[in-house]
């Protein structure tokens, strides 16, 4: 892949935006390790998954930006080329391919279901959120269109199969919860939904014949403010649902914290 | 931005000026997170914040030393000049808008308020601390006094917002304290509000015509001192107000910590 000549301010923004990511993944990292204690242990899981999320993103943010430092050389006349080292995107499917399997698995976790149901649900949601990732990538490293919509299809298919299990079997399972943490488990599958639908549309761009400078610098920034969004905005919901959940239990974090660690 | 040429004496203040303060942010680090287990479970939540702020502004400051070393390059003749790599003060920025909502809820969660009363104040104050920095960077980064200006009477609003509710409706909240912790309270809000003073100090040092290397050198070094005060000194003030909450409470420390972790 060939990559466009930017202006300062360009390489600037996404440069920034990079380094915002690492800051705030792993400053979740911190929050969600160090609130985890403030959790009933049936909770805790899940908090330890955001956890995981969160700090496997920190990395790749690291080495994506590491990545884009290279990639461009400053000239003289304050413009940025491309310095033949390669920028490489791949990081991020390694990534997804990693942390999206766990995104799901927290959400299921949360809820804390009896150990049948969530036996039941859970496998079959990790193993289509890892192949609805691996299949992507092809097409995203093809230059080719029909190659790029081909496995586009393909990755469609667990993708609207994640979406049956969430609204359909999880949803009939998580409806024995107060009214509250069913609004925060609503709006939480609202927010995966909002912020996994970004992706395609990045993906389509080269489709659609959009490229350019401009659209290099607007799907860098998507994608950064996608994952903030879907990783750490998402622990903070899933942490929200753990403790709106517990005060529908009677559990209140302090005499929780005296019986726990 | 062109940046003017340095002594070695002032290109070294301020390489040490960062040193030290990535080495008081980390340290700071370790000390909330070892000492939030010294404190009741309902203190915890201030001290998790504590350390969030400093961690975070730890990873900012270790970039903008790596950016200050490479934005220079050393002559034979022992002066400091520009190296054509940009000094990138926009992560102090990106510090901000992460650390500036983190140190009002803070302060916050630190008076344990009712439910009711802290979903009502803490939301208000972590989004008009945010607006705050967001809207003071248009200005910041742009050379002409009136975008400058504009940009910084627009920051200024919900600057004056947040003291409104520092001082009225937090201040209200809190009186029920006793007489220890409210010294230590306003001394805090002091503190914060003393600090927060210099930020704008530097941002409106380019409108009176000051530059030129001794405003680069007092800019940075300024920016670091205020930066240690308002985030490890303020943390330090939290932590001090949680133990005295918890005297009032007659909880001490050795009685708690042993039946905690």
């Amino acid at each position: 892949m060939t990559i466009p000549d930017l202006s300062s301010g360009q390489f600037q923004l996404v440069s920034n935006m990079l380094s915002l990511s690492i800051a705030a993944m792993f400053g979740s990292f911190l929050f969600f390790v160090m609130s985890r204690q403030q959790l009933s242990a049936k909770y805790r899981p899940a908090m330890v998954m955001s956890s995981l999320v969160v700090g496997i993103a920190g990395y790749h943010y690291w080495r994506i930006y590491a990545s884009w430092e290279h990639a461009y050389t400053l000239t003289s006349t304050g413009t940025y080329v491309a310095s033949g080292s390669p920028f490489n995107d791949a990081y991020r499917y390694v990534d997804w391919l990693l942390t999206v399997p766990l995104l799901v698995a927290e959400l299921v976790a949360v809820l804390a279901l009896p150990k049948v149901t969530r036996n039941s649900i859970m496998p079959r949601l990790i193993a289509a959120s890892a192949a609805m990732v691996a299949l992507g990538y092809p097409g995203e490293v093809s230059g080719e269109a029909g190659v790029r919509v081909g496995w586009a299809v393909a990755s469609t298919i667990p993708f609207i199969y994640i979406l049956y299990v969430l609204w359909g079997e999880l949803s009939k399972a998580a409806a024995k919860n107060d009214a509250g943490t069913q609004v925060l488990l609503r709006n939480t599958k609202l927010l995966l939904l909002g912020t996994w639908g970004f992706y395609p549309i990045a993906y389509a761009m080269p489709l659609l014949g959009i490229g350019g400078a401009g659209a290099l610098v607007a799907l860098q920034v998507g994608y950064t403010i996608a994952d903030i969004t879907a990783k750490c905005g998402y622990g903070f919901m899933i942490c929200a649902i753990a403790r709106s959940k517990m005060a529908a239990e009677g559990v209140t974090v302090d005499e929780d914290a005296s019986v726990l660690a």
